[in-house]
């Protein structure tokens, strides 16, 4: 059942991260209308919703996909104020976010790793970093910064590394995927980025950051 | 020079993840002291502040420790109210928070790959795991649940698949890294979280979990 919020979760009950966001829902007191998906054969709904990553679960509240389920839980916490889930003090919800991720990130990684290990050659993680640049590019559509303002925010010194340090990380590398013909959005914005001043004033120089990425292959010894 | 708020930026000038929040601290026109790292040779002081995950940056504000950009990054927003970082309205929040990871865990990823592969054996990885677990058990001194409460918060519910999920990891996967006798506080958490009404009614039954990673596994074919 639908309840008055309009609120739809698109999930597997099997999934570890569609369940969080139904614990949640469920803590909280707040009606939703759960949606099964198969995985095997994705609705067109789900991919629709959650065009980058395919992926459970995805809340739709009044007509609005989030997806992610740590995002998702955060997303609840601030739209329905009762039960809190993070704590109200700053230091206390930092505690929160790090362990969270560590268990997501480091735990689960680590775990995934137990279960299965893969390995990619740099041809295809090349493919997919231009993937993810290119998707990026489509953000920018209609925009100066990630921000969608004037001014920079949260997302764009996310992103900035991808104004600086990407290009030193592609030419040690040897791999080139950030093409300013091919995403033109892009570099702008990454012109518009580096003449901020809070942001060009704390820039390493070049030669310091292309000394660290030669150290770190070399260490690795893979070239 | 330590602004009137004490507070520290322990990190180095290179590191993106470094430079993400002294661009935060600037745009906030927060004042506060830079202690460089050396990364070859880690500080006392980083080692004794981050010890997890012994990397840069950490803030130090009031003499606590924040670590992890993005977590620093909102821990920031939360504490200086001026010149907000994130949106207001939780949808944008959220739309904001979804591409800060897609940028750090999709394309920082293929970037990584693209710069240097590496492999682990699953020895290793169970080790990881396991020494993930022993941190976790850690954190659980003097506490029933990770909100140290009486009721659980928003890190039970993202550590909640190692109470359920991870036992069914394991098996298909045919290693064992949760032992309930080296890790007893985890072990009660599992079995206190598991009670839960919210909790308990949204768990999926075990043969399809079984099938499940199963078929993942048949499909990766690496057993």
């Amino acid at each position: 059942m639908a309840g008055a919020e309009d609120l739809k979760v698109l999930g597997t009950r099997q999934s570890m991260f569609t369940v969080r966001v139904l614990w949640a829902l469920k803590l909280k007191g707040v009606e939703y209308e759960f949606i099964e998906e198969d995985l095997v054969h994705k609705s067109s709904l789900l991919l629709a919703l959650n065009p980058v990553h395919k992926k459970v679960p995805v809340l739709v509240h009044g007509g609005k996909p989030i997806v992610e389920s740590k995002i998702i839980l955060e997303y609840i916490d601030e739209t329905w104020k009762q039960r809190p889930l993070l704590p109200e003090d700053p230091p206390q919800r930092a505690y929160a976010r790090f362990w969270a991720a560590f268990i997501d990130d480091k735990l689960m990684e680590a775990a995934r790793k137990a279960f299965a290990t893969t390995a990619e050659a740099q041809a295809i993680a090349v493919e997919s970093t231009t993937e993810a640049l290119n998707l990026l590019e489509g953000e920018l559509q209609g925009k100066k910064y990630f921000s969608g303002g004037e001014e920079i925010g949260y997302l764009d010194i996310v992103a900035g590394w991808i104004a600086y340090w990407l290009q030193f990380i592609e030419e040690v590398g040897g791999f080139k995927a950030m093409d300013s013909t091919k995403f033109p959005r892009l570099d702008a914005w990454i012109k518009n980025f580096l003449q901020i001043t809070s942001v060009a004033q704390n820039l390493p120089p070049p030669h310091e950051l292309r000394s660290i990425f030669c150290a770190i292959q070399d260490a690795m010894q893979i070239k």
